[in-house]
């Protein structure tokens, strides 16, 4: 405590590391209409988020434990009646490997889709939409999922971002004009923020929209690369650059701006379709703004708020592609599952190998994991939980991952097999990687999953440091504070305790849990006092934080969902108690391991070893050791 | 020791061990032509394989220390004067992209291919081949992996295998008669192993061969799948069961035998290219042979040792796959690089954030490992080293597996252009895939590696046993050896050293690679007394054995490569020390987690649960655990 006061870090260095990381939090005074989501530094301070919590080694169990179950009777019902037609319209009438060879969805299943309202999952009904919660999207979209990825992305980039926007900020006389086209698929949308020269960085887009002297219309000119629906869609959310007048200073800045762009509008063009790894059935194409002339009325969500716009909309569309992997996994496995059990080598099935039961089972672990976080994200957004993006990041990463190694290692089981074109299995793994990539590729979220995590602890530790030089009021509750971390940093339990939230036979897992927190929130406190505002330059060690946050929430769900089943004596329970424990067992291990990573002298030297080697290969052009013969 | 003399264990359950497990050794009986391998006990007794001896903590350097350096200067020369055009050759006139497209190889590019002698690199001069050693034919691979895998296949396939059998183990007549042709590229060959219910289980095979009464012929019958330029080879070596009789007890039994089989021979068809996820340009088909009759003299290597054959060759074909793949690594690294340095985000280069350098130093690191491996297995052959089973096996697992991490990790730094067909690396990816999976898969090779060097480590406690109850003789040697195996019981370093074969400054490094040997002997001993026989059933436990025994010998020829380097004061000395170094301290925390889990009541306790889950999936056709929503 006393290093931390010495330091005296101001929450000053904290707005730098977020203008340096330019990992943007929505500002406090940005009002997210629909969802009531505000990101105020007072709102992450009281944040019930079980990942932003575990960052000052606090323990949030309300929006994990129970395992959270939102749906009425009724919405379960009218859901079931809707699995059960898709599930058997993706088995009898699409045609993955038809839609890959044609690139682009077959006709057939284009219009099955439309006439059950997939193009509008989540659009009011009274706009045309079936109006479905965020659970019941997820499951629809599982059903998408593990039958083809491509027509997932189709739907996704159309409903999950392309218009969302308008329905998350839209005024009521956009969603009417819009919405309604939209939610029956009659027109296609498409999400416009990528470009050449930016990606990750979304922030640095080059796309201008010029408000013109009547105020009457916005001309926007740009090229936008990589555009799911790109080719195909008709209503585009494009994001630009205006010209934004500060109230306070009267300063002009570039500020990003959404807008809703028509194809019909002149100047709009997109190039041919992306030749791509996977995915193939989805258009993907530039797009391109010549002298575009928008009204100003299709302005969307306030002038210069585009940038918030955009990070709400995809943090927004998480969950859905959580929900759609882990439908491919569950696929996928059961092809794994069956030939394991069907093929025989040395006189036996694959499956009575260990080597193939080892496969089999982290399959299911991965499945079970990604299948808890999807549906405790859906149900935590549809709680109106105010602060869950963590736990969206978490959840892509996660899924996008789990699926990547699943389907590999389906694909391995299945041996030749698996590499031919004939058992589809190739196609998922081809289709997968992509979702490791877009939508926020895996290692800038792991950044963001961190310093958002971090820049809450610190704020904790500020108020500590305060409290402590001013120890008026709430005395009580400040030591118990200090000697929670005092513990901690000796390596006594702090007292953290799941018991109550869990199931008693699962005690041992909850223990491994609270242990990783305890681990955990000192591993986080050594780091900000180690490196203060510096902390964001440190990339290596961040990339092992995100790693334990992210194996520790998975504990966590896991627990929760094998602690339900337990409770309601599924039939199902001992295998799924059997799943979290061997699971917890293993994560634990890397939670201790990533820990001691990030906070080892050793692993410092290993840092900044490979740190050398990458500018050496920089510097070089490429590989730099001599060839073993010499040439 | 007490224990092992309780246990009383027979050299016998070796024997059933090895009977049990399918993955035989040659008898000690056969002797290879050409290369003068026996694979005896008594050769296995005194193998100066590094792997092999490491299994009971042994030390062996001299195959590894000094690294190896085969080539004499006239060698090396004839070699550079090959090396550089044909890396023009592929820059300029080899177009991937385009074979692919194709599905088979361009018409100038296999004509450029005969012109620089490609097919026929190892066969003798005399013979209208190249003459290449096996370190020479590393060198021109590599070349041809860092361009085009799909060339590299359809070559490999060809001379790698498909007339790999003839160079070993042909008649004079036989070699005559057919290399020159296949030497030139005239005529392609293909290797003709696999079968529908026979993939890793070679021994399985049902394709039959039986004598005409006249001896003059061999009538045979049965399909091959998945054969490498099945579709386009004339001349296949064809395995198939023949009745052999057995000299001593006169019984008849099912032996594979193999034959040269000439596509002109009545009844030799094959199947349409098979449609798969990369290596499109080479072709894959199935190939029938329907009541062949294949002249007596057509045998290969002796009747009923077909299967002694074809391990074999598998065998002597894994280093050019490592120096291939070495080479892919090398192309892709460099895109990787290119793309790091030059693409700006958030005001700076890719290659500025931690995140990157991390993934950079990472590949760098696994290809100056692969690199090592493949000129260190290919100078061993051409050392003429009696026992490399172990190292070609670990060579193949490992450069697969290096060449798709990556891979995988250049198509994440390039994102989005990554996923695009355009930037060429999305089809590295497809390409590398297979090789995780053909020619053994890593699963199998891993078991291999694991059960080859428990055997060694078996017999080796066996004689141990027999000394103790009859100590005559070298008594000193016995005592020593008790020590070393008690030292190492309880802790301690057992005095393995590689001081004087290692570079001062990297002795550091050379003390991890002793102490992980000392750990990996107590740990092999450990699970031999423990499961005696039943240790080849425990999949669980070899996987752990098999990645530890990869990684000690990584860091050994990494630890010789870079010692090499410092000594002959390269320019590249300080880099490649840091690459050591830092692989070595990774990958001594690997062997040490590794052996960990392969020793530790927990982990027993997780692989039982792991077993559970699996047979729980395979009962029920896929996932068991219940949906999270309930349906």
């Amino acid at each position: 405590m006393l290093r931390l006061i010495q330091r005296g870090m101001g929450l000053k260095w904290w707005r730098q590391l977020w203008a340096k990381s330019s990992l943007r939090l929505l500002p406090p005074s940005y009002a997210v209409p629909d969802q009531k989501v505000s990101y105020s530094s007072h709102a992450n301070k009281e944040s019930t988020s079980f990942v932003t919590n575990i960052f000052n080694g606090h323990l949030a169990p309300e929006n994990v434990f129970p395992f959270p179950s939102v749906l009425s009777p009724e919405q379960a019902q009218s859901l079931q009646a809707m699995v059960d037609p898709c599930t058997r319209f993706f088995e009898e009438v699409n045609d993955p490997a038809a839609n890959e060879e044609l690139e682009s969805i077959q006709e057939e299943t284009l219009a099955g889709l439309k006439d059950m309202g997939c193009f509008g999952l989540q659009v009011p009904e009274e706009l045309g939409g079936i109006g479905l919660t965020n659970t019941q999207y997820a499951r629809m979209v599982e059903v998408v999922g593990m039958h083809d990825l491509g027509v997932g992305i189709a739907l996704g980039a159309h409903q999950s971002i392309g218009f969302k926007g308008i329905l998350l900020f839209g005024t009521k006389s956009q969603k009417e004009k819009y919405l309604p086209k939209l939610a029956t698929g009659e027109v296609h949308a498409a999400f416009c923020l990528t470009e050449p020269s930016s990606g990750s960085d979304a922030a640095s887009i080059q796309t201008t929209a010029e408000l013109s002297p009547c105020e009457r219309y916005y001309t926007l000119n740009g090229g936008k690369i990589w555009i799911s629906n790109g080719g195909t869609a008709e209503i585009f959310t494009v994001f630009a650059k205006t010209r934004v007048k500060d109230v306070t200073t009267g300063e002009e800045k570039d500020k990003i701006s959404a807008f809703i762009v028509e194809r019909a509008f002149k100047g709009v063009t997109s190039g041919p379709p992306e030749q791509k790894m996977g995915i193939k059935c989805s258009n993907t194409a530039e797009v391109h703004f010549d002298g575009v002339q928008v009204p100003a009325e299709n302005l969307l969500g306030g002038r210069g708020r585009g940038f918030q716009v955009a990070m709400h909309i995809l943090n927004n569309g998480r969950f859905g592609m959580a929900s759609a992997l882990a439908g491919t996994m569950r696929g996928v496995l059961r092809k794994a599952v069956e030939h394991a059990a069907n093929r025989r080598q040395f006189g036996s099935a694959l499956s009575s190998f260990g080597t193939v039961q080892e496969k089999l089972a982290r399959m299911a672990m991965l499945l079970y994991v990604t299948e808890a976080m999807a549906y405790v994200l859906s149900a935590n957004m549809d709680m109106k939980v105010p602060d869950y993006r963590l736990e969206a990041a978490i959840s892509k990463i996660f899924a996008s991952e789990a699926a990547w190694i699943v389907t590999d290692e389906a694909v391995q089981i299945l041996g030749g097999m698996g590499y031919m074109k004939e058992t589809g299995v190739e196609k998922v793994l081809r289709d997968v990687r992509i979702f490791r990539i877009f939508e926020g590729t895996n290692d800038i979220l792991r950044l963001f999953v961190a310093l958002g995590g971090m820049k809450h602890a610190g704020e904790e530790l500020q108020r500590l440091q305060k409290s402590l030089s001013n120890p008026v009021g709430k005395v009580e509750a400040l030591c118990k504070e200090i000697v929670t971390r005092a513990k901690r940093k000796v390596g006594l339990p702090s007292g953290l305790s799941l018991q109550g939230d869990v199931h008693p036979d699962l005690e041992d897992c909850a223990t491994l849990v609270t242990k990783a927190i305890d681990l955990f929130g000192e591993v986080v406190e050594s780091l900000l006092l180690k490196y203060g505002a510096a902390v964001a330059d440190q990339q290596f060690h961040l990339k092992r934080v995100a790693d334990s946050a992210i194996d520790i929430y998975a504990m966590a769900v896991a627990l929760s969902r094998a602690s339900r089943s337990l409770l309601l004596k599924q039939p199902s329970a001992q295998h799924e108690e059997l799943l979290c424990r061997t699971w917890c067992h293993e994560a634990f291990q890397r939670v201790r391991q990533a820990l001691r990573e990030a906070n080892s002298l050793a692993w410092e030297e290993s840092f900044a070893g490979m740190k050398l080697i990458s500018d050496a290969l920089v510097k070089n052009g490429g590989v730099v050791a001599a060839h073993p013969l010499g040439f």
